[in-house]
Protein backbone atom coordinates (compact mmCIF):
# COMPACT_ATOMS: atom_id res chain seq x y z
CA UNK A 1 0.00 0.00 0.00
CA UNK A 2 1.12 3.53 -0.47
CA UNK A 3 1.92 6.18 1.51
CA UNK A 4 -1.27 8.83 2.47
CA UNK A 5 -1.36 11.68 0.30
CA UNK A 6 0.11 14.96 2.21
CA UNK A 7 -1.98 18.10 2.79
CA UNK A 8 -0.20 21.20 3.53
CA UNK A 9 -3.25 22.94 5.46
CA UNK A 10 -2.79 26.53 4.90
CA UNK A 11 -5.26 29.56 6.85
CA UNK A 12 -5.26 32.21 9.25
CA UNK A 13 -5.54 29.73 12.17
CA UNK A 14 -2.00 30.22 12.93
CA UNK A 15 -2.96 33.20 14.32
CA UNK A 16 -5.73 32.07 16.82
CA UNK A 17 -5.84 31.23 20.40
CA UNK A 18 -6.25 28.01 19.74
CA UNK A 19 -4.76 27.20 16.63
CA UNK A 20 -2.67 24.21 17.86
CA UNK A 21 -5.85 22.46 18.81
CA UNK A 22 -7.20 23.45 15.38
CA UNK A 23 -4.19 21.81 13.68
CA UNK A 24 -4.65 19.15 15.45
CA UNK A 25 -8.73 18.71 14.25
CA UNK A 26 -8.00 19.49 10.85
CA UNK A 27 -4.75 16.97 11.17
CA UNK A 28 -7.40 14.22 12.64
CA UNK A 29 -10.20 15.12 9.82
CA UNK A 30 -7.40 14.45 6.91
CA UNK A 31 -6.96 11.11 8.93
CA UNK A 32 -10.51 10.51 8.29
CA UNK A 33 -10.11 10.76 4.63
CA UNK A 34 -6.70 9.01 3.92
CA UNK A 35 -4.49 11.51 3.65
CA UNK A 36 -2.08 13.18 6.02
CA UNK A 37 -2.30 16.56 7.13
CA UNK A 38 1.17 19.00 7.48
CA UNK A 39 -0.36 22.02 9.75
CA UNK A 40 2.61 24.63 9.87
CA UNK A 41 3.02 24.81 13.27
CA UNK A 42 4.60 21.33 12.59
CA UNK A 43 7.37 22.71 10.73
CA UNK A 44 8.54 25.70 13.22
CA UNK A 45 11.23 24.70 14.68
CA UNK A 46 12.81 26.29 18.23
CA UNK A 47 14.36 29.79 17.28
CA UNK A 48 17.49 29.05 15.66
CA UNK A 49 20.96 30.90 16.81
CA UNK A 50 22.22 33.36 14.10
CA UNK A 51 18.49 33.38 11.89
CA UNK A 52 15.83 35.70 12.52
CA UNK A 53 12.52 34.05 13.89
CA UNK A 54 10.57 34.57 10.99
CA UNK A 55 12.54 33.78 8.77
CA UNK A 56 13.28 30.38 10.69
CA UNK A 57 9.22 29.75 10.26
CA UNK A 58 9.15 31.18 6.68
CA UNK A 59 11.81 28.72 5.50
CA UNK A 60 9.48 25.62 8.11
CA UNK A 61 6.47 26.43 5.95
CA UNK A 62 7.95 26.35 3.10
CA UNK A 63 9.19 23.23 3.29
CA UNK A 64 6.26 21.89 4.29
CA UNK A 65 4.62 23.47 1.02
CA UNK A 66 7.10 21.61 -1.04
CA UNK A 67 6.76 18.43 1.03
CA UNK A 68 3.14 18.38 0.59
CA UNK A 69 1.02 16.85 -2.50
CA UNK A 70 -1.94 18.93 -2.50
CA UNK A 71 -2.90 21.89 -0.29
CA UNK A 72 -6.43 22.84 1.31
CA UNK A 73 -6.99 26.50 1.47
CA UNK A 74 -8.94 28.88 4.42
CA UNK A 75 -9.55 31.91 2.37
CA UNK A 76 -12.28 33.54 5.16
CA UNK A 77 -11.74 36.86 5.01
CA UNK A 78 -8.96 37.90 7.24
CA UNK A 79 -9.07 41.70 9.26
CA UNK A 80 -10.78 42.77 5.97
CA UNK A 81 -12.75 42.11 3.17
CA UNK A 82 -10.32 39.47 1.39
CA UNK A 83 -7.95 36.63 2.66
CA UNK A 84 -5.21 36.59 4.21
CA UNK A 85 -2.52 37.93 2.23
CA UNK A 86 0.12 34.62 3.57
CA UNK A 87 -2.56 32.14 2.86
CA UNK A 88 -3.14 34.03 -0.62
CA UNK A 89 0.98 33.99 -0.80
CA UNK A 90 0.80 30.31 -0.21
CA UNK A 91 -2.22 29.49 -2.82
CA UNK A 92 -0.02 31.16 -5.42
CA UNK A 93 3.37 29.15 -4.50
CA UNK A 94 1.05 26.06 -4.98
CA UNK A 95 0.41 27.28 -8.93
CA UNK A 96 3.66 27.89 -9.45
CA UNK A 97 4.56 24.64 -8.14
CA UNK A 98 1.99 23.00 -9.79
CA UNK A 99 0.30 21.54 -6.91
CA UNK A 100 -3.31 20.21 -6.68
CA UNK A 101 -4.95 23.44 -4.51
CA UNK A 102 -8.48 22.86 -2.69
CA UNK A 103 -10.04 26.00 -1.18
CA UNK A 104 -13.09 27.22 1.39
CA UNK A 105 -14.72 30.59 3.08
CA UNK A 106 -16.71 30.73 6.22
CA UNK A 107 -18.26 33.78 4.53
CA UNK A 108 -20.52 32.88 1.82
CA UNK A 109 -21.14 36.39 0.53
CA UNK A 110 -19.29 37.65 -2.71
CA UNK A 111 -16.03 39.92 -2.78
CA UNK A 112 -18.63 42.80 -4.41
CA UNK A 113 -20.87 41.91 -1.15
CA UNK A 114 -18.64 42.33 1.13
CA UNK A 115 -16.40 45.54 -0.11
CA UNK A 116 -20.63 46.85 -0.01
CA UNK A 117 -20.30 46.59 3.83
CA UNK A 118 -17.44 48.51 4.34
CA UNK A 119 -18.87 52.06 2.15
CA UNK A 120 -21.55 52.82 -0.65
CA UNK A 121 -20.34 51.48 -4.54
CA UNK A 122 -21.45 53.26 -7.61
CA UNK A 123 -21.42 51.62 -11.09
CA UNK A 124 -19.43 53.75 -13.43
CA UNK A 125 -19.78 55.30 -17.35
CA UNK A 126 -18.83 51.55 -18.42
CA UNK A 127 -21.54 49.49 -15.11
CA UNK A 128 -18.30 48.94 -13.00
CA UNK A 129 -18.53 49.08 -9.69
CA UNK A 130 -16.18 51.57 -8.00
CA UNK A 131 -15.89 52.18 -4.42
CA UNK A 132 -15.28 56.13 -2.88
CA UNK A 133 -12.14 56.14 -3.53
CA UNK A 134 -12.88 55.27 -7.27
CA UNK A 135 -11.34 52.01 -7.40
CA UNK A 136 -13.00 49.39 -9.11
CA UNK A 137 -14.43 45.80 -7.66
CA UNK A 138 -14.41 42.98 -9.16
CA UNK A 139 -18.08 41.73 -10.31
CA UNK A 140 -17.48 37.92 -11.06
CA UNK A 141 -19.69 36.71 -8.30
CA UNK A 142 -16.37 35.31 -6.83
CA UNK A 143 -15.77 34.40 -3.09
CA UNK A 144 -12.98 36.96 -3.63
CA UNK A 145 -9.65 38.03 -6.24
CA UNK A 146 -10.21 36.56 -9.36
CA UNK A 147 -6.90 35.23 -9.34
CA UNK A 148 -7.62 33.38 -6.17
CA UNK A 149 -10.94 31.85 -7.68
CA UNK A 150 -9.27 31.24 -10.92
CA UNK A 151 -6.74 29.12 -9.70
CA UNK A 152 -9.29 26.82 -8.54
CA UNK A 153 -11.48 26.84 -11.85
CA UNK A 154 -8.28 25.75 -13.85
CA UNK A 155 -8.35 22.86 -11.43
CA UNK A 156 -12.25 22.12 -12.42
CA UNK A 157 -13.52 23.71 -9.02
CA UNK A 158 -14.68 26.50 -7.28
CA UNK A 159 -13.72 28.28 -3.69
CA UNK A 160 -16.25 25.94 -1.21
CA UNK A 161 -18.57 28.73 0.33
CA UNK A 162 -20.02 28.06 3.72
CA UNK A 163 -22.04 30.02 6.43
CA UNK A 164 -20.18 29.24 9.50
CA UNK A 165 -21.87 31.25 13.00
CA UNK A 166 -19.68 34.41 13.44
CA UNK A 167 -17.98 32.92 16.91
CA UNK A 168 -17.07 29.83 15.11
CA UNK A 169 -15.74 32.02 11.53
CA UNK A 170 -12.17 30.37 11.22
CA UNK A 171 -13.04 27.39 13.74
CA UNK A 172 -15.73 26.23 11.70
CA UNK A 173 -14.66 23.36 9.35
CA UNK A 174 -17.41 22.41 7.14
CA UNK A 175 -15.71 23.64 4.45
CA UNK A 176 -12.93 22.11 5.35
CA UNK A 177 -14.35 19.06 4.86
CA UNK A 178 -16.02 19.32 1.86
CA UNK A 179 -12.67 19.92 0.33
CA UNK A 180 -11.40 17.04 2.31
CA UNK A 181 -14.31 15.34 -0.01
CA UNK A 182 -13.19 16.81 -3.10
CA UNK A 183 -9.71 15.77 -2.85
CA UNK A 184 -10.25 12.43 -2.55
CA UNK A 185 -12.66 12.60 -5.18
CA UNK A 186 -10.15 14.24 -7.66
CA UNK A 187 -6.87 12.23 -6.34
CA UNK A 188 -7.49 9.16 -3.99
CA UNK A 189 -9.88 6.97 -6.37
CA UNK A 190 -7.89 8.09 -9.38
CA UNK A 191 -4.39 6.97 -8.37
CA UNK B 1 23.23 42.63 -27.41
CA UNK B 2 20.83 40.19 -25.19
CA UNK B 3 17.35 41.49 -24.95
CA UNK B 4 16.45 43.32 -21.62
CA UNK B 5 15.05 41.31 -19.31
CA UNK B 6 11.18 41.25 -18.74
CA UNK B 7 9.71 42.25 -15.25
CA UNK B 8 6.20 41.25 -14.38
CA UNK B 9 4.81 44.36 -12.96
CA UNK B 10 2.16 43.50 -9.91
CA UNK B 11 0.08 45.70 -7.85
CA UNK B 12 -3.58 46.94 -6.90
CA UNK B 13 -3.47 49.86 -9.56
CA UNK B 14 -5.08 47.68 -12.08
CA UNK B 15 -8.56 48.39 -10.14
CA UNK B 16 -7.48 52.06 -10.37
CA UNK B 17 -9.32 54.76 -13.10
CA UNK B 18 -5.99 55.40 -14.20
CA UNK B 19 -4.96 52.25 -14.97
CA UNK B 20 -3.56 52.25 -18.29
CA UNK B 21 -2.00 55.29 -17.77
CA UNK B 22 0.13 53.99 -14.23
CA UNK B 23 1.12 50.82 -16.51
CA UNK B 24 2.62 53.49 -19.50
CA UNK B 25 4.47 55.39 -16.70
CA UNK B 26 5.37 51.90 -14.76
CA UNK B 27 6.78 50.58 -18.28
CA UNK B 28 8.62 54.17 -19.56
CA UNK B 29 10.71 53.83 -15.55
CA UNK B 30 11.30 50.05 -17.01
CA UNK B 31 12.73 51.15 -19.89
CA UNK B 32 14.83 54.09 -18.42
CA UNK B 33 16.90 51.47 -15.90
CA UNK B 34 16.96 48.65 -19.09
CA UNK B 35 14.52 46.70 -18.63
CA UNK B 36 11.13 45.67 -20.11
CA UNK B 37 8.04 46.22 -18.03
CA UNK B 38 4.81 43.48 -18.66
CA UNK B 39 1.95 45.23 -16.92
CA UNK B 40 -1.71 42.87 -16.41
CA UNK B 41 -3.58 44.74 -19.12
CA UNK B 42 -1.01 44.27 -21.51
CA UNK B 43 -2.60 40.67 -21.75
CA UNK B 44 -6.00 41.05 -21.76
CA UNK B 45 -7.42 39.64 -24.71
CA UNK B 46 -11.27 40.58 -25.25
CA UNK B 47 -13.47 38.56 -23.87
CA UNK B 48 -13.02 34.57 -25.90
CA UNK B 49 -16.81 32.82 -26.82
CA UNK B 50 -17.49 30.46 -24.25
CA UNK B 51 -14.56 31.19 -21.78
CA UNK B 52 -15.34 33.74 -18.71
CA UNK B 53 -13.39 36.52 -18.52
CA UNK B 54 -12.26 36.13 -15.41
CA UNK B 55 -10.50 32.86 -16.04
CA UNK B 56 -9.12 35.05 -20.00
CA UNK B 57 -8.04 37.20 -17.51
CA UNK B 58 -6.15 34.79 -15.04
CA UNK B 59 -4.81 33.13 -17.92
CA UNK B 60 -3.37 36.05 -19.60
CA UNK B 61 -1.50 37.01 -15.85
CA UNK B 62 -0.42 33.91 -15.66
CA UNK B 63 1.16 33.76 -19.02
CA UNK B 64 2.94 37.03 -18.19
CA UNK B 65 4.15 35.83 -15.31
CA UNK B 66 5.79 32.98 -16.77
CA UNK B 67 7.01 35.06 -19.59
CA UNK B 68 8.79 36.91 -17.13
CA UNK B 69 12.60 37.24 -15.36
CA UNK B 70 11.70 38.71 -12.33
CA UNK B 71 8.09 40.58 -10.83
CA UNK B 72 8.16 43.93 -9.04
CA UNK B 73 5.53 43.66 -6.35
CA UNK B 74 3.14 46.85 -5.14
CA UNK B 75 2.22 45.69 -1.65
CA UNK B 76 0.73 49.00 -0.58
CA UNK B 77 -2.22 48.27 2.12
CA UNK B 78 -5.48 47.38 -0.35
CA UNK B 79 -8.53 47.79 1.59
CA UNK B 80 -7.41 47.24 4.67
CA UNK B 81 -4.26 46.58 6.90
CA UNK B 82 -2.31 44.17 4.38
CA UNK B 83 -1.02 43.89 0.45
CA UNK B 84 -4.04 43.14 -2.14
CA UNK B 85 -4.39 39.34 -2.14
CA UNK B 86 -4.23 39.09 -6.04
CA UNK B 87 -0.80 40.22 -5.82
CA UNK B 88 -0.09 38.42 -2.62
CA UNK B 89 -0.90 35.27 -4.55
CA UNK B 90 1.31 36.54 -7.86
CA UNK B 91 4.35 36.95 -5.64
CA UNK B 92 3.91 33.47 -4.02
CA UNK B 93 3.57 32.20 -7.30
CA UNK B 94 7.63 33.93 -7.97
CA UNK B 95 8.66 31.95 -5.35
CA UNK B 96 6.75 28.28 -6.69
CA UNK B 97 8.56 29.80 -10.12
CA UNK B 98 11.62 30.48 -8.79
CA UNK B 99 12.07 33.99 -10.24
CA UNK B 100 13.60 37.21 -8.62
CA UNK B 101 10.80 39.61 -6.73
CA UNK B 102 11.23 42.79 -5.66
CA UNK B 103 8.30 44.80 -3.99
CA UNK B 104 7.48 48.18 -2.38
CA UNK B 105 5.15 49.41 -0.42
CA UNK B 106 3.55 53.36 -0.19
CA UNK B 107 2.71 52.70 3.62
CA UNK B 108 5.97 53.06 5.88
CA UNK B 109 4.35 51.66 9.06
CA UNK B 110 4.79 48.11 10.06
CA UNK B 111 2.26 45.37 9.49
CA UNK B 112 1.82 45.78 13.64
CA UNK B 113 1.15 49.67 13.98
CA UNK B 114 -1.47 49.39 10.67
CA UNK B 115 -3.36 46.74 12.63
CA UNK B 116 -3.15 49.27 15.82
CA UNK B 117 -4.90 51.79 13.89
CA UNK B 118 -8.02 49.37 13.34
CA UNK B 119 -7.68 48.95 17.02
CA UNK B 120 -7.39 48.57 20.62
CA UNK B 121 -4.25 45.87 21.03
CA UNK B 122 -3.15 43.89 24.07
CA UNK B 123 -0.17 41.90 24.85
CA UNK B 124 -1.09 38.14 26.46
CA UNK B 125 0.80 36.39 29.05
CA UNK B 126 3.84 35.05 26.73
CA UNK B 127 4.01 39.07 25.41
CA UNK B 128 2.13 38.22 21.93
CA UNK B 129 0.23 41.31 20.71
CA UNK B 130 -3.34 40.47 19.76
CA UNK B 131 -6.56 42.06 18.65
CA UNK B 132 -10.12 42.86 20.25
CA UNK B 133 -10.51 38.92 19.13
CA UNK B 134 -7.38 37.24 20.23
CA UNK B 135 -6.05 36.91 16.86
CA UNK B 136 -2.51 37.22 17.14
CA UNK B 137 -0.81 39.93 15.34
CA UNK B 138 2.62 39.49 14.27
CA UNK B 139 5.65 41.67 15.70
CA UNK B 140 8.72 41.61 13.23
CA UNK B 141 8.85 45.08 12.51
CA UNK B 142 7.60 44.22 8.57
CA UNK B 143 5.73 45.88 6.16
CA UNK B 144 3.48 43.23 5.88
CA UNK B 145 2.65 39.39 6.86
CA UNK B 146 5.68 37.49 7.12
CA UNK B 147 5.21 35.14 4.22
CA UNK B 148 5.55 38.32 1.99
CA UNK B 149 8.57 39.71 4.05
CA UNK B 150 10.80 36.55 4.15
CA UNK B 151 10.23 35.42 0.62
CA UNK B 152 12.53 38.60 -0.29
CA UNK B 153 14.24 37.97 2.97
CA UNK B 154 15.19 35.04 1.22
CA UNK B 155 16.78 36.85 -1.70
CA UNK B 156 18.69 39.19 0.29
CA UNK B 157 16.27 42.28 0.33
CA UNK B 158 13.96 44.19 2.27
CA UNK B 159 10.57 45.36 0.97
CA UNK B 160 11.05 49.17 0.31
CA UNK B 161 8.68 51.29 2.50
CA UNK B 162 8.16 54.63 1.17
CA UNK B 163 5.48 57.49 2.78
CA UNK B 164 3.66 58.50 -0.30
CA UNK B 165 1.16 61.43 -0.34
CA UNK B 166 -2.64 59.97 0.97
CA UNK B 167 -4.18 61.15 -2.50
CA UNK B 168 -1.02 59.62 -4.06
CA UNK B 169 -0.96 56.36 -2.38
CA UNK B 170 -0.99 53.74 -5.46
CA UNK B 171 0.00 56.37 -8.10
CA UNK B 172 3.49 57.46 -6.62
CA UNK B 173 6.44 55.40 -8.12
CA UNK B 174 9.05 56.23 -5.87
CA UNK B 175 9.10 52.51 -3.88
CA UNK B 176 8.88 51.49 -7.49
CA UNK B 177 12.18 53.24 -8.74
CA UNK B 178 14.15 51.50 -5.81
CA UNK B 179 12.87 48.03 -7.03
CA UNK B 180 14.21 49.03 -10.27
CA UNK B 181 17.46 50.40 -8.89
CA UNK B 182 17.62 46.72 -7.04
CA UNK B 183 16.85 44.88 -9.94
CA UNK B 184 19.23 46.51 -12.06
CA UNK B 185 21.70 46.04 -9.11
CA UNK B 186 21.27 42.43 -8.87
CA UNK B 187 20.53 40.84 -12.44
CA UNK B 188 21.95 43.20 -14.74
CA UNK B 189 25.45 44.52 -13.85
CA UNK B 190 25.76 40.73 -13.13
CA UNK B 191 24.91 39.07 -16.83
Amino acid sequence: MTRPLKIYLAGPEVFLPDAAALGVAKKALCVTHGFEGLFPFDGEAAPQSGTRLDLVIYRADVALMREADLGIFNLTPFRGVSADVGTAFELGMFAGLGKPSFAYTNDPVDLLGRVRRIGILAQDAIGAWRDQQSISVEDFGSADNLMLEMTLAEQGRAIVRHSAAPDRLFADLTGFEACLRQAAEALVRRS
